[in-house]
């Protein structure tokens, strides 16, 4: 083959893998927003729907992944095309985490049913999974559209979600201690809530992964990493008092 | 370079990220172990160290990364070579999220402090917390010993994982329902053994990544991948009576 013929079978190949990121990327989106949906409003078709859905994200990453060594092998990719593969596999693997969080979600949604003394925290619960699709898509798009612009302010707003998360978690907590017939809804309602705050974290993971295939360079600097909800100590949760922040 | 030459490099390459996998490995186990013996007997020094460890295992992820796409990049390696790469980045990711999860319950020991009435329950905690370190120290002793043997069956005992996890997550629950004052540090408990399921879960994937590494297949069918607490319904925590399970 001519180089130039290898050129154009990589830039084939590149952007075969690209297609099918963009195609985990809405599948996974999808996931977690009807997750959220069939939560909120009850929706146990929804959320049957939604847990059969999965195995099709499982096999894209899969595929992907077997593609992307095949291409390491075939046409032995350097630098940005290197970095690129590389990549891949790692997005693939946080958009399959994505949709198995959406995915657990369905299933507690299934289990807290509806109960009218929860209904109350879905408004903090929607805001909060407002804030993570967002980041979501954000960097999904700047992947799509191989820019930086906005990768850095997607890592940073990950701190919003972990703020709204630690509130909803006090909120939980209350509304548990309120009547011990919430206390096994709200649990896995809880569950449901740092599901979310994950999909924040893994936005944030694909954030440094698409700066890395872009700059061949880490994203600079401390990362907001995890919720502050293990600050929510045990006599402070009604009151709010916190202690410090030890995080290293 | 003779291709003698090159063959002793990429061989000497390969032992470097394996002898820093394994050094990961051995960090990530401290970590959780520490973590739990940090919970079970309230010592906070220990707790605010692990916290303070994990930038180690932060710092080895991501040297490994950068280690492995200069290999692929030099001597772009084939066949079970490459899939050795490729499985070191996915193996240091697990291993540094197994680290996170340590570190995450060494923050809650800090916040659950010395609460008489959860002791019981650190029984089924150090039982559950035993079994997954066993796992992992399977897992990395067939990366070490690159065999096959005993995958299978490290990916198997997962189900073990899960059903104590269950168990321990009703008995929890439980005690939360018994006093009110239990509610916070119980739901942190909660996400302690969850963690501790997770390190689990992280394991199995580690099993698949060696499976494959060495065969050049997927491990075959079925995995175990979640809790079943999901299945402990709003009205039966009490009882024990389950929803069929509809994973898909």
């Amino acid at each position: 083959m001519s180089s130039q013929h290898i050129r154009r079978s990589l830039d084939e190949d590149l952007r075969y893998i690209t297609t099918q990121i963009a195609a985990m990327g809405g599948h996974a989106e999808r996931m977690v927003e009807q997750s959220v949906e069939a939560l909120t409003t009850g929706d146990e078709a929804l959320a049957r729907k939604i847990i059969q859905n999965d195995a099709v994200l499982d096999g894209l990453e899969r595929e992907i992944g077997e593609r992307a060594v095949e291409i390491l092998a075939r046409r032995q990719p350097m630098a940005g095309d290197l970095r690129e593969i590389v990549g891949a596999i790692r997005i693939s693997g946080d958009l399959e985490r994505i949709g198995d969080l959406g995915k657990n979600i369905a299933k507690r949604s299934i289990i807290i049913g509806e109960v009218a003394q929860l209904r109350r925290l879905f408004v903090g619960f929607a805001a909060l999974s407002d804030l993570a699709m967002e980041q979501l898509k954000a960097v999904l798009d700047a992947y799509a559209a191989q820019s930086v612009d906005r990768i850095a302010s997607v890592r940073d707003r990950d701190r919003e979600i972990d703020a709204k998360y630690t509130s909803l978690f006090r909120e939980m907590l209350t509304c548990m201690m309120e009547d011990p017939a919430n206390i096994t809804p709200c649990t896995h309602l809880i569950f449901c809530a740092k599901n979310i705050e994950r999909v924040g974290d893994h936005a944030t993971n694909i954030a440094e992964t698409v700066y890395h295939i872009m700059t061949g360079e880490q994203l600079p600097a401390d990362r907001p990493k995890e919720d502050r909800s293990h600050v929510v100590g045990a006599a402070s949760a009604g009151n709010g008092a916190e202690k410090p922040d030890r995080r290293s």
